[in-house]
């Protein structure tokens, strides 16, 4: 069911077709009925989201809070040994991200004239974690543990209710929130929740920066609050997920193929890609792909999404990376006899998995780095999650009077170049002033070395 | 004009309303006459350009772009102190970003586990410079620095023609632009600008992402192209810009009053905060803005900002802080007599001017730090435009096999709790092939020390 390509084959329209993405759905009725239900939050509060829950949900009477006691009795259902596999990955996430804490920079870019650039974490931060067919405690910690790493002072946790009672959510999410320090869990799910962490509701406070993946309402919400100034900003923009997996002759084609089932179980949508300089390897990946999916649980959604995947040969390592690199994935694969040589080549990938011990499942949960990724094509210019999204970077300068009698001319005359007088004026009525008081000192406070933090 | 208010003789809705931005036009017919601009631009590329060129800038034949021999005549043109002011603006705003420099990131998770945070230049990015009464070299300078140092491989420049001929722009714009290594500078304005480097046409190539300041229509059609995967990312939301001073009795009112008129004169839309906890520094402060204003070239538009500014009282400088830090302003300007103990408790504003000596011109201009940052409250989140703007962040994993042996178990618990076998099964055939081939080799790799670009 794979598509086959030769890429030589192909004309420069074919070429682009077979790396073209799906077009994402314009739907003015979801844009609607998420407006409708953003509106209808920011309206009732609380009221709206029970009233939503008991009509998508089909709970009577959800809480919404988690209280401290059902976190308890949920992580003692919790079994040791998925207890024993989070901590394990909740330590090399952790290890990777504390790598990234950013340092505040001082310059003298001139002497007297001190500039800083300081990081300090956002003040609350929202986590969407997807409900549904299974639960996603790797995404907790991919989101959690930066956020705690960074000290948010607030971090809230948001996810769809269980079943039969709204408090019912999977043991694994609660652990790994309480790992991450996570103060709040509310069991309310889609575009609601989204709406809550944007404006606020009785139980649960606005939040300034929203992350997480979610179904194509909760994305629109994302969307529709980032856009609002009076909303949230959000993560990153999103699409379906994707790999591209890029070989030669020498990789195991049962390794391959399981890394492209591992992406085509995500969903229908998801986009997998065979890239190779060896058209054995192709079909020999392809049969492994069909004993797999006969022994996978997922089979069927694995079906629908390999229904649009692309096998591609290409002549060469060269033309491999090109068409790599044209296409941008979120997730690549490289296991080639020699995959250092070509690690610097790659410019468009959000993350890469390097031989054939480096299946996506590792970097999904486990070896540390970050599984939120820019995809769509994205990943060219927008990058992984990482510390730095959970920090806000602003300036802070200070002058001394002989900085601002070194600097003060050039500003004067900048600011004349740019017709802008009052900007001239407060500088040139900071330099009379100077000579008033002490035409004797044009050099003080430029050789005491002084910095921002020690006045 | 400006609005004099009691902070503590108001209640809550009006302390909300004295802190309230204005609302943002949302305007059909704007949005659809930049989507139709937009749709121009791609469908006829170069024609559309120079069609609309002679249509909003009456110019018979726009060259778009300025020749090598153009950009010599027009430097040539450009008096020597403004030069050197320009240099040292380049001097210190390089010096301040320079020390921003991101370094990759490698951290061994797990015996065997490599994970990898590298950080490489966007590769091709285009700054948009307003135009229009005055000349703006300080934003050439603030964007094409950061592009200069991240090593951008193809930095464009756009603005809008000069009168008489397209060529005839600001000769420091130019200038600007040469210290920066700006390799091409197209001569056009407007939603046109913007959707030409979204989406490329014959004469300017796409770009990955678009930077820089506008007016409406350049906001409006960043935003458009933002939201289109095919179209660019764009620095951050727009708004109008913004300023709020906080004094104590101690402050110069000239000072003062000047710095409130530095952001006076930016537009009618500026917004202009004063908050001391001295009645009498107030009034002296507003009687020399009136004083000042007679001299001005643009007191008109000054006028016009101030019309709708406020002057808030507040007790002490505990409530002073309070209120900026509730209002999030993109400018904060601190003169106090202990500004160094009031610097920690501020959480919001975008760029922090300390002090007597350092006027917001000091920033605007040459004192390094960047004058592009986030307005309209968007600073509680948002950062000041800074290096990592220019720089996408990929990480890169390799696990040995002991790596795998290490994690793998982990890793296909995790899986089989989120119901996704072939990640599950992805690892199991990793973890057999080895049981397989090294049973007695299990901790092969991990005592290497061997990091991903050693190997």
């Amino acid at each position: 069911m794979t598509q086959c390509l030769n890429w030589q084959q192909l004309n420069a329209d074919e070429q682009a077709a077979a790396l073209a993405r799906p077009s994402l759905p314009d739907s003015a009725a979801l844009k609607t009925t998420v407006a409708g239900i953003i509106a209808e939050v920011r309206r009732d509060g609380d009221a709206a989201l029970k009233r939503l829950s008991a009509q998508f949900d089909g709970l009577a009477d959800n809480a919404l809070l988690l209280s401290k006691a059902q976190r308890t009795a949920l992580i003692a259902q919790l079994k040791p040994e998925r207890k024993a596999a989070i901590e394990l990955a909740y330590g090399n996430i952790r290890r990777f991200h504390a790598a990234q804490q950013p340092t505040d920079i001082q310059v003298e870019t001139t002497p007297g004239v001190f500039c800083e650039l300081r990081q300090r974490p956002i003040g609350s931060v929202g986590l969407y974690i997807p409900g549904g067919s299974a639960p996603l405690p790797s995404t907790v910690l991919m989101l959690g543990v930066p956020a705690q790493l960074a000290g948010c002072p607030r971090t809230v946790l948001v996810t769809p209710p269980g079943r039969p009672a709204a408090a019912d959510i999977a043991p694994e999410i609660v652990y790994a929130a309480e790992l991450c320090g996570i103060q709040q869990i509310f069991t309310i799910g889609g575009a609601q929740a989204i709406a809550a962490l944007a404006y606020g509701t009785e139980s649960i406070a606005k939040v300034d920066k929203i992350f997480g993946p979610g179904n194509r309402y909760v994305t629109e919400a994302k969307q529709q609050v980032s856009q609002d100034a009076a909303g949230a900003m959000i993560d990153m923009p999103a699409g379906p997920s994707e790999v591209l997996v890029l070989t030669d002759d020498s990789a195991n084609p049962a390794f391959v193929a399981a890394d492209l089932l591992s992406q085509a179980e995500h969903g229908p949508d998801s986009q997998v890609l065979l890239v190779s300089t060896s058209q054995s390897l192709i079909e020999r990946v392809l049969q492994q792909v069909e004993q797999q999916l006969k022994i996978l649980p997922r089979a069927d959604i694995a079906r629908q999404a390999l229904s649009h995947s692309r096998a591609i040969y290409t002549p060469d390592l060269a033309t491999a990376v090109a068409v790599t690199n044209a296409y941008a994935p979120e997730h690549l694969i490289v296991q080639t006899q020699d995959d250092e040589a070509l690690l610097p080549q790659f410019n468009s990938a959000a993350s890469i998995f390097v031989g054939p011990w480096t299946p996506e499942s590792a970097g999904d949960y486990a070896s540390g780095t970050n599984h939120v990724l820019p995809t769509y094509g994205y990943s060219r210019t927008a990058s992984s999650l990482s510390l730095t999204d959970f920090f806000r970077r602003f300036t802070v300068q200070k002058l001394t009077a002989a900085g601002m009698r070194a600097i003060g001319p050039a500003i004067v005359t900048l600011a004349e170049a740019e017709q802008l007088g009052a900007h001239a004026l407060a500088v040139s009525l900071r330099l009379q002033q100077l000579d008033l008081q002490q035409p004797d000192l044009q050099q003080q406070g430029s050789t005491q070395g002084e910095s921002l933090n020690e006045r």
